[in-house]
Formats: structure tokens, sequence, C-alpha cells
């Protein structure tokens, strides 16, 4: 694969050439991953997307939601990609975004990207993917990236690494109970969004908005919110309402983490988190090897025996891998 | 230090020898590292004591416990080595078997050795030089190791990676509520014992004792145990009563698993565990080096201020490493 052709490529915003490298970044073979570095590096850095975080648990519809807001973006001129990061992939086979026809408008508007999860066997490896490829999409040109997942915890804190706001999407709750939602993951949204604010569910839906608007009061203010932030608000992805206005309180909310310093030093500081963890699993991708393989299996075999212990045999072992 | 010399102090049973071989394997020095390696491949191996794991929230009565019962062992000719795991020393400074005097007769006698936990920042360090530590106490000839340690999971869970067998102690609960023990937990145990039967509290101990026995009877039977186990018994630490009884369960459930082969099947699975785990953080320990550390932290500031993506610094970084 020509690099600089695929570099021209996602710079121009071919939507295939885009395709085309984050099927490279998600490979683990050994000569892609080189082509991968070496393309993540060639990219143009000056373009920059709004990167927006949305969990929610099934069911509250995610997908409908992703069509409504999305469709809205596009028809005010915006180009918008969806990612998505799934902790269960590894054992699923891919579940979320799994199918393009759950967003059936949106997958087939040419200003709209869908790709769902890379099947990884360790979040961490699906997450990482997930991060180049965000790049990837900001290179292509892209205005708006939405990264979804579902977790119970993990995954969410995965994706707030690589959002510049997160959106955690609630359905209307039957009583006034918080939904089980993890105070953890309360504690990363900057706007809880209570879907199916329509018809029957409606006076729940109020109901539950304002229950988590006043668990929200509660919660410490972090330095980089606005008075006001983070806040609870009804949409109806069904019937269309209340998505330009969770998109206004978006824009307020970036606008004034730009202008206060705060957008950039999130962003060092996901790029510093980032390096980190590519560090760590290049250092631990060694044991994947082959070679490294053999001599890990015959030295735990050892092991295993009792022949050697087990910190020595260790200490042999990374010996020998960096001759 | 003569390593040698060292060596022969432990095989010899010399409690300062052992103190001094575990002060070598708990510091991160790495001239002290190379030294506790030669130090664990020197020790004979063909010693082997009864390695109990030891699990209870505070106020359970956990160093009550471990003073009667260790006193009970020493009673009858063993010798007791207590050794410990704490996963919040990092923030407290050590506060589990910190404080010797909190088992004060033990501490007095010339067959226990008590050793507290070695502080370290991470529980996965502090696991490595726990388990190095039990390697130690065995090779002194200590009948009975016993690892203490209290937690949420994480480091009964290391705990039970080195253990033989492993007690999850409680207390009498006020309803017949099942304390809040973690299912995960929970399903570790070998062996629940309520403590505190004695008194105004004997009754709630029989209830608690029949809450668990009826839970334990619900989970899944695991291939290691022999009929009745897992199973709940009550003590009364500070009444010096079902202690032995305790001992016999313990006795009866390890010859069972030896003559079943569970219980060399258990140490080789240990073993390679921690030769995983070990060879893992050796690998990332690389990372701590002054040199090492000065690269990372240079890049890193390049990779914030989006000068280099983070993916080619991670990968410019580690091939400097292996150079």
């Amino acid at each position: 694969m020509n690099i600089d052709d695929l570099v021209k490529g996602i710079a121009a915003g071919e939507r295939r050439a885009l395709a085309r490298g984050i099927t490279l970044v998600e490979s683990s073979r050994e000569d892609h991953r080189a082509q991968a570095t070496a393309l993540l590096a060639a990219l143009p850095k000056e373009r920059e997307a709004l990167r927006i975080g949305l969990s929610g648990t099934p069911g509250v519809g995610k997908s409908t939601f992703i069509e409504s807001f999305g469709m809205m973006l596009i028809a005010q001129g915006l180009r918008v990609a969806v990612l998505a990061i799934d902790p269960s992939s590894s054992r699923s086979g891919g579940s979320i975004l799994g199918d393009k026809t759950r967003m059936d408008l949106l997958s087939r508007e040419k200003d709209a990207f869908i790709r769902p999860s890379p099947s990884q066997t360790h979040l961490g490896g699906v997450a990482r993917r997930t991060r180049e490829a965000v790049a990837l999409c900001e290179a292509a040109g892209f205005d708006v990236v939405l990264i979804e997942t579902v977790g119970v915890g993990q995954s969410e804190t995965v994706v707030a690494e690589m959002s510049d706001v997160f959106l955690l999407l609630l359905a209307p709750a039957g009583g006034d109970e918080l939904q089980g939602v993890k105070r953890g993951i309360m504690e990363m949204a900057d706007i809880i969004v209570v879907n199916k604010a329509d018809g029957d569910l409606k006076p729940a839906a109020s109901r539950t908005c304002a229950d988590y608007a006043g668990a929200l009061r509660l919660l410490r203010k972090r330095p980089q919110d606005p008075d006001g932030f983070p806040k609870a608000m009804m949409v109806s992805a069904l019937q269309e309402s209340g998505l330009s206005e969770t998109w206004g309180e978006v824009q307020a909310l970036t606008d004034w983490r730009r202008a206060n310093g705060f957008w950039a030093r999130a962003r060092a500081a996901q790029a510093r988190y980032w390096f980190e963890q590519t560090v760590k699993h290049t250092l631990l991708a060694q044991l994947e090897a082959p070679k490294a393989k053999a001599a890990l299996s015959e030295l735990s075999d050892l092991v295993a025996q009792g022949a050697i212990d087990p910190t020595k045999a260790a200490q042999d072992f990374v010996a020998q891998l960096e001759r």
C-alpha cells in the first residue's frame, strides 16, 4: 500500500481512502502496524474535529439518536463520522454499529462516515485503534466525530480519553430511581440527554431529567465546566425534538472551553495518555511474537515443574528478549 | 550482601536472615533486584509450607484470629509466618500488620515470624514482593504461612494466587443480610469463618453462619473441592473456641487436594501466573529507569504540543529503548 497516496486520499476527504486507512490501523500484522504508524505521522495535523463521546446502555435509543442528531448536523452543512468502541465485541464478534442499517438515512449520506467497532480481544487494543481512527477522521476533514460506546465503566473511560465532550444518553425511568447509572460514569458526563421524551413517556422523561439535574448539582464543580454544566436535558430522537438544543449546548460548552484554555489542555493531556498507553502496549506486544511465545511457554513449563523460580525465569526471559 | 550466607541463614531457619532476605526482595533498587533474584534461585526448593490466605474487612477481628490461631498452631509444634498484602498501604503508609503489638503473644514466640505489608505504589508490586516473601518463609522451614489481606476484591485475587487454602473471616451480621460480601470474594473462599461467636453475639453468629452455608450451597461446585466444601463455620478467636476445628477442616481439605492432584496442579498454575506477571512487570519496569523517564517526558511534551503523533512517538521511544 502506498502511504503517500493514502495520506492524499484521506486529506482530500475520500471515504474509501479513510476506510482503507482505518483498516490499516486496525490490523495487528507487524508490517501493517509500521505502515499505520507512518500514515498517522504523515497526516495533516491542522484539522480539528469536535469529538463527541456518547454512552448509553442498550435500549436507550443510541442508534436513533445518532441517526437524528447526525442528520441534523449534516443539514447544517457539517460532515459527521461515527465510530464505536464495543467492550463486548471480542465475544459477540461486534454488536454495536455492526449493522449500518440501524442508521439507515445517515449511512446513505455522502457527508457521513460510519464505522463499526474493531473486534479485538482487549478493550485496550480496541480503544487504541479507535483513537487512531479518530485521528484519521479528523485529517479527512470531518467536523464532528461521534464515538459511541456501551458499557459499565471501563469503555466510557477510554472514550472520555478521546473526546472533547461526553454525552450520556438515558431513557425515561419508571420511577424516580437513578437507573443504576454508576457514579463514575455520571461524573464523566458533560450533558445527560434523556431520550424518548415523546408520547406516553414524556412525563417520565421530565421526571428523569429533573432527577438527574438534581443529582448533577450535587457533584463537585469541575474547573472545565462553565456555569450550568454539567446539565441534563430532554430529547426525542424519534420526533427529532431537542436535537438542535443539544447541539447548541455542546457548542456553548466547547466555545467556553476553547476560550478558557481547557480544550487545548484536555487535548494535550489526552495525547500524553495515548502516548504512554501505546508505549506500554508496544513493550508488552513483544511477548506476542512467535519466538517470544515459544520461549515463554518453555520457561513456563520449567517454572510449573518447580525447576526454576518464577522471578529468576522472568529475568532470564527478559534478558534474552533484549539481545 | 553475601547471597550464599543469606541462603544458608534462611535455610537454617534464622529469623534475622529471613528478615534481611525479605527486605532484599522488597527493595526496588536495581542491584537489590539482581541479588533478590539470585537469592530466590538459590533457595532450597524441597520445603513446602501450607499457605493460607486470609481476608476480612476491618473490624471482623483478623488480628485476634491470627493471634489465637497462630498460638494454637505453635502449641502443636508448628512454625508460623504471617505476611500481609495491604492494598491501601501506598496511601496510609501501611495499616495492616504495621503494628506488631496487635499480635502481642504471637510476636514474642520464637516459632513465629510476623512481617507487615511492604509499602509500594502498586498492588501488583506489593503482591509480587509478598509472593517472593512467601517463598523465603517456605525455604526457612515455616510449616504454615498466613497471608492476610483486607480489600474489596483485587487484593483477595492476588492472595488467592499465592495460597493453597483461602479463608474468609466474617463478623456476625446484625440482620440476615450477607454483609455485602462480593460474590467474587465468596467464590474464592474455601472456608468462611464467622468470628466473634461468643457472648451476646453468639446467636447472630449462628444465623450468619447458617446464611452463608446456604449461600455457599448455591455456588457451583468446583473440581478442587471435596464433598462439604466450601463450608462455613463459627469461631471465637477471643475465647479460643473453634480454632482447632478450623485447623482440622483446613487439613482435611488440603489432604484431599494433595491426594487428588489439585494441590500440585494449583501450585504449578500459580508459578506460571507469577512468572508471567513478573515478565510483564520487568518489561514495563524499563520505563522507570532515569534515562527512559527523561526520554519519555521529552517525547510526551512533543506529543502534547501536537508536534508528533502519539503512535509514532511510542514507536520511536521503544525503538531507541531496545538499542
